[in-house]
């Protein structure tokens, strides 16, 4: 069966004004939604579906590979990834996304892309053989995908008066993070805890934990400041933090920061900032400077690559987690899918899902549930998702109603903080 | 699509006296033929096909595993591990099989069984969705998969003097290994040579590879000891072999051994033998004990699973042929397959293939052809193999009527010269 159409759609979807060692989230997120349509000559059409970066270079990309995957079969992958290398060749170098989207770094650009296309060719074969998606991956080890509940330090609203404000109010102290926890649990039932760190001071964000805790005993606890903390801060914070927390994600910066970090705390680290790479988990290996990697379909090249991924975990004895963008209930599904079809994922998943407005989703129905902590994956074919034309046109409109083309959490916080620097090791 | 019947079939067909490390081949070669029936209720059954070794503990295995199957969806790989974890966790520890079939040892049972029947399963897919197995393992990236002439010393005759000779005639000297290369080389167009080694005294064998360098000028050749070589030998030989071959296979035993001989001779070595399952990757990537990995679906798990040992391979530097024991043709198409959706095998894969009689083969047209040095892989659902009734009858009778039952070249040897010894190194 061969492609015949592909359509690459840049949409929106309002985001809470969340914060992060980077800066703050803006008013919008990007995405793209990417429409592989493929039948045999005389058959009915399929319509694969994808969902990647929206960032200007990301969409650039994928907008100039789309049209020269016509006529490619929808089994060959290795096809995908040589006509991607290829039309990647063609273009000008591009301009760096946001230090938080590894996806939408010019260096990942092929892997980004392969992904977009290769999950919307896997939903193609999974919809042609009549099997789920997982299917196609080695067939669910679990029916239920436990996700973690992703705290943020947030504002009560974004410096943009004319954004309304988000239901789930400010966040910058150790109670508001504890409510904010209570909410999310109440309305999915998640049963362990991630808190997004690096951004208030660090004494802040450890009584956070500490307060999370309290509220929740026995609960699985992680944090993460994406790299922010100076080695002192983070030795610190470990004597405190160890006896709380799952695992420790990207404290510091660096391989060699990250082994140092390891080798003086004896505490489990996770990273999806040093490892976002097959040549980083090799460096990884060598320096013993992760013990969990969050794996990212995304920027690792799809779902058979984060399958690799998940082996080779195996093989040198790390932990594997997953890491989540914003993202809308394409990548959620192919998310889940991926991680039912993974026997040894060790830990909840992350995911930014529970910050998304019901009326942003694009697929039918709106928001996937998420329900018990998990998604689930069922029977239906594929990834077991339809576009909503409705829904896409609006976030489409969003879209094209907004200025926001590459995401710039930096720029934003500068817009509350004029004095804001973004140095890094900040505490 | 479920499993509806599974049959495993001992065969043997004739093997010629080989010589080898651990003795000499046996008058017969031992293998399982596995048929995994599916359809869906109302539709028409559908066979796929694998092949494994012969050996009593593995078909015993196999046997014990088959009617546990039945069921199955055929996209269920994660839930075949776990059937057949359970089956043989019910059995009686194995017996050992011979040493130079790593998938025959007990501890490689799972792995093993794990590969005869996932390639009838992938097979089954493939032919459910109407694409050539190459598809399901992610596309062609060759269409001509090309294999090395593998020359054996070896003698004119079995001891037994029942068992006709072979066409091949004796090999103990340089002059009838040249004119063995030669005849096999006109028969299947080889382009690249492997010569077994470390059964004749090391001189004979270095001399052997020196004139093939001079029969066959730049022909990349390559030299496998099966690790009964002392470091001595090794070093000593590795000055005359050095610059005549593309990689040094298995010259000393163990991990250690190898590494010490990499850094002495600064030489690639090749591994089918202490880098056998992902544990051993991991000790030979901390030892730089291995530059070329010979994968073996056969044991590493099948062919998923030889795709995450290609991708760990290519992370960590590492090139990639392939292994083989004796075998007919669904084993050598799915090692084509396999290999043809391996971007990265920098090598061309052995076999045995050549050694095997027409009238031996079991699939439907007898043998696969081997033409320019390669096998092609085309567009025909699955493996593109059927069974010949009346052929694989035959060779099961072959089964029953002779002795065999476990491989066992040592016992073999010592017809010939019972005070053959076997020790390891020996030269």
């Amino acid at each position: 069966m061969k492609i015949t159409a592909v359509r690459v759609t840049p949409i929106a979807f309002r985001d809470p004004p969340l914060l992060n060692a980077a800066g703050i989230h803006e008013p919008y997120a990007l995405r793209s939604i990417i429409e592989v349509e493929a039948g045999h000559a005389a058959g009915p059409r399929l319509v694969g579906l994808g969902e990647s970066y929206g960032d200007a270079p990301v969409l650039a990309a994928l907008s100039a590979i789309a049209p020269a995957l016509v006529g490619l079969s929808i089994h060959d992958l290795n096809g995908l990834e040589q006509i991607i290398a290829c039309e990647l060749g063609k273009m000008p170098p591009a301009q760096a996304g946001a230090e938080l989207a590894p996806g939408s770094q010019p260096s990942r650009l092929l892997p980004n892309c392969l992904s977009a296309f290769e999950v919307a060719l896997l939903d193609l074969q999974a919809q042609a053989a009549g099997v789920p998606l997982h299917d196609v991956l080695g067939g669910a080890v679990r029916r239920q995908v436990p996700f973690s509940a992703y705290l943020f330090f947030k504002y009560a609203r974004h410096i943009e008066p004319e954004e309304a404000p988000d239901a789930w109010g400010e966040a910058v102290t150790p109670e508001q993070i504890v409510a904010q926890a209570r909410r999310m649990i109440d309305l999915h039932g998640f049963s362990s805890i991630k808190l997004k760190a690096g951004t208030l001071p660090p004494a802040v964000e450890i009584a956070s934990i500490e307060a999370l805790s309290k509220a929740f005993p026995g609960m699985p606890l992680r944090i993460d400041p994406n790299g922010v903390w100076s080695m002192e801060t983070a030795v610190d914070a470990a004597r405190k933090l160890g006896p709380l927390i799952e695992y420790y994600e990207d404290p510091v910066a660096g391989q060699d920061g990250m082994a140092q970090l390891h080798r003086e705390t004896g505490l489990p680290l996770a990273t999806n900032m040093i490892v976002v790479s097959f040549a980083g988990l090799r460096e990884a290996v060598a320096k013993n400077s992760v013990q969990i990697v969050l794996s990212d379909h995304h920027y690792w090249g799809g779902l058979r690559a984060s399958q690799h991924l998940a082996v080779m975990c195996d093989t040198f004895g790390l932990g594997l987690s997953m890491h989540s963008n914003s993202h809308l209930g394409i990548s959620l599904m192919a998310m889940a899918h991926l991680a039912a079809a993974t026997p040894n994922l060790s830990y909840a998943c992350d995911t930014h899902y529970p910050w998304v407005e019901e009326a942003d989703e694009v697929v039918e129905g709106g928001k996937v549930p998420i329900l018990g902590g998990c998604v689930s994956v069922g029977d239906e074919p594929g990834l077991g998702l339809r576009l909503d034309p409705e829904r896409l046109a609006r976030a489409h409109a969003t879209f094209n109603r907004i200025a926001i083309r590459t995401r710039d959490d930096l720029g934003q916080m500068r817009k509350y903080d004029p004095t804001f620097s973004g140095a890094r090791p900040r505490y």
